[in-house]
């Protein structure tokens, strides 16, 4: 396997090289397109379900809408087709015929030439506002609270695997309200289920905030999001979630009669995550000897590497590990018993610590005899010898432990990267030196933000939605502010 | 809502209505595409989660493969190029720009042509042995067991919801071996799994067999697949296993060293069932007054409707539905109360029939009076009127008789609609009168099938695997045979 380059190092060699030695994702024959390999689908699987049932239990259905949408439905929301037309890909036709000059070689038919050409969807508002134009006539038919999971496309020029790439997996909810109000309600309900999923399940902490216009989502009227701190110092937008108004209700003509009988526009949201999620889960807890994975997500919990030197040794752990095997089923945590041959135990030890799998247990002959085990956990790299009785006791707890530290480790790392800075020359000093999050006050305007960004790279990420009214003036222009944003450099 | 044509008066017409009707699917903006809604994506995720569960018993795992292909790894496999280069996507373009005619226009921008077109998959067999071609070096690396869950894209001139639509959901299993016969196995294996799936949870009774060469997918040395019967009397072909033979790992040039060190290519398979199940599932069970769901995929298994004039009879009501609620949703049944208080119960009762749903109650104050309650099951439209006791345990048991009796159902009928046949003329002749399936003989040629094919578009669905071997002569040419195939329209 090689070791992996340190974070030190290069974080960004660091990230790469671990994407791919522990399996997760490789790039593609398809330029910025990944592969996503086994083990990192398990783990998408895992945010997946327990982000589907988090959206269920909020009210939500899944759907299923296509993945193309016709040009002419793609402009008619101007700002969201003018924010996505750069990247767009376009279906132009829809046959290939064998080449004339060389009989094994395809060429694109051009009699197949579309009349109308169809873009890939990188977002799905305009296919879902000209269905739900379909389904909505009167308050009867609101809300409309519907989810979906699909792969979008973006062409992106520079891609990073899980981070930023050409093609991805998401889910996208679109909302359709009677109110202004219920659309809002919508928009922050779900900013708080994804603070929850990123806190409980990613353990993972974010700042919920509102983006300023000019990083709003093309098409809203307000973006919420949460931030994450990455171990670099860099802030990475894990979710967001839009207040649309009625923008999209009036590009494609959908108004609802209300309880009086009056006619109006429909409110809306749509809110969305995605595999970058897996780029924060492996920036926020991995370290140089691989993935660190949060019990609640890793598709293999426990491990268990028996170490012997005769048949009957084996046979003796074997059972021992089958009881367990057996126990922590019924506790729902899951358990691979690793009894091959063929590999030795310090390579198993060193692959499953690159996998991030959270416990690691080895029994050999003298542990037998002391009906004892060594377990180590991943996220400390403690060892301990404890007792076989009660083991599934004592993992579970471990897990729940490992959990909550992952969470409090990372809250502790952000919190220690967090300034406040109140001139520009502060801010540039320190953003230079210390990296991470900066606590300014900004006068509110688009140049101001673009002078920062044009200078320093560092951009708003977003006005914390718990900020304290202060006041301040502008580390940049001096004019008055009420309240500090947050500025990073950003993945 | 209208009531639905007949089966007998139009079955086409009356498939298409209920897809529409019952919520399951609608048309979209985009040619040939469908929207799937609420309720049929309901549906489809019961099919895919115990789908999912029966791969990961097999020992597979999920993992997800790029949408695009690039058209020279399209075209590397000649066969499987050949076959889906008529009703392939392309995109050629990577970008828009605003249309200098018209602002508020965008046009596909020339200057953002790729240097090589990408195809929207079909099928992934081409990108994904393009990337085993990186993972296989020795048989160590064998077997890969990956399953995909995805939207694939062709191009199909005439759609149908769910039957054929340009876009539509599936799985694609892409197995790679180091023997012939581990990868024949393995596509034995995977139609043992779709011919269960389709019998214990759809309740559909499939016939297992070959495709003849000619309905082979295209790049298999041998395809198997399972075969249903519609209520009209024509096939449906409800999922397919293939051997893929030494073709992929040719054309893409991936090799593994056996035990003894000697190279060779790897095997293949590749196995699917997709959206097309949906309509399966519907044509197998319903009837004239909407959908008849098997319990095993019924997202609400039971309803409950409360008939009352005072909020006092409803309070009561509700609390013994609430008590019912909680006993169902121990035993693992879904449930829905449904006290809408703007809708009527005959409304609702025509409304849950529509959606089959399989067990509706209903309790009014007499019912309350007597502790009893009145329940219909959607199969039979048989109506009880049973003891609020034990009701749970009732349901359940209904539940279970229903879905062996929508199998059996389905299966006499199919029994009862296929004939043996003996000459061409008789084949002719019942084909026009009676429609359904007919075994005869055929000489195993491809000039015969096709000649039956262009006269009376009937086709060879199978060789069925458990064809008992006898002497006959094939219907058409004479020529001696020894099994008889199954010929019929198709779906």
């Amino acid at each position: 396997m090689g070791q992996l380059t340190s974070r030190e190092e290069d974080y960004s060699k660091w990230y790469n090289e671990l994407v791919q030695k522990a399996d997760l994702a490789e790039n593609s024959g398809v330029r910025g397109c990944m592969v996503i390999k086994p083990y990192g689908y398990a783990i998408w699987e895992k945010i997946q379900s327990n982000l589907d049932r988090m959206f269920k239990e909020t009210g939500h259905q899944n759907a299923y809408f296509p993945i193309f949408i016709p040009k002419s439905l793609f402009e008619a929301e101007e700002k969201n087709a003018e924010g996505f037309a750069k990247e767009c890909a376009v279906v132009t036709h829809y046959r290939l015929k064998s080449d004339p000059n060389d009989k094994t070689k395809l060429i694109v038919d051009p009699e197949a030439k579309l009349e109308e050409e169809l873009i890939v969807r990188p977002t799905s508002e305009a296919i879902i506002w000209n269905t739900y134009k379909g389904w909505i006539q009167s308050y009867r038919d609101l809300p409309i609270l519907i989810n979906q999971w699909a792969n979008v496309v973006r062409w992106e020029m520079r891609t990073r695997l899980f981070l930023r790439t050409a093609e991805f997996l998401w889910q996208e909810g679109h909302t359709a309200h009677a109110t202004k109000q219920e659309a809002v309600e919508e928009a922050e309900k779900m900013l708080d289920v994804y603070t929850e999923f990123a806190e409980k399940y990613m353990a993972l902490p974010v700042i919920r905030g509102k983006k300023t216009p000019s990083e709003r989502f093309a098409g809203a009227d307000d973006t919420y999001c949460i931030e994450a701190m990455m171990q670099d110092g860099k802030a990475l937008q894990a979710g967001t979630s839009h207040f649309l108004g009625q923008n999209f209700a009036k590009a494609f003509d959908v108004k609802f009669t209300d309880k009086e009988g009056k006619l109006d526009h429909v409110w809306a949201t749509s809110w969305g995550v995605s595999t970058r999620l897996m780029g924060a889960l492996i920036m926020s807890h991995s370290d140089d000897e691989g993935l660190v994975l949060p019990p609640a997500l890793a598709p293999i919990q426990v491990v268990a590497v028996p170490i012997f030197r005769t048949d009957e040794e084996l046979t003796k752990i074997s059972d021992k590990f089958f009881q367990l095997k057996s126990d922590l089923q019924k506790a729902g945590v899951s358990f691979k018993y690793d009894d091959d041959n063929n590999k030795r135990p310090g390579w198993k030890f060193a692959e499953y610590e690159l996998k991030g799998v959270p416990v690691r247990l080895a029994m050999g002959p003298r542990d037998l005899e002391n009906n004892q085990v060594e377990i180590v956990r991943r996220d400390t790299k403690e060892k301990q010898v404890v007792s076989f009785d009660n083991l599934a006791e004592t993992i579970q707890n471990i897990l729940e432990e490992m959990q909550t530290n992952l969470y409090k480790r990372a809250l502790d790392y952000r919190t220690s990267r967090i300034q406040k800075v109140n001139t520009y020359a502060e801010f540039k000093e320190k953003l230079e030196k210390d990296g991470g999050f900066f606590l300014a006050h900004w006068d509110g305007t688009e140049e101001t933000e673009a002078l920062v960004k044009a200078e320093t790279q560092a951009t708003i990420r977003c006005i914390p939605l718990d900020a304290r009214e202060e006041d301040g003036v502008c580390m940049v222009t001096g004019k008055p502010s009420k309240y500090r944003v947050v500025f990073a450099k950003a993945y």
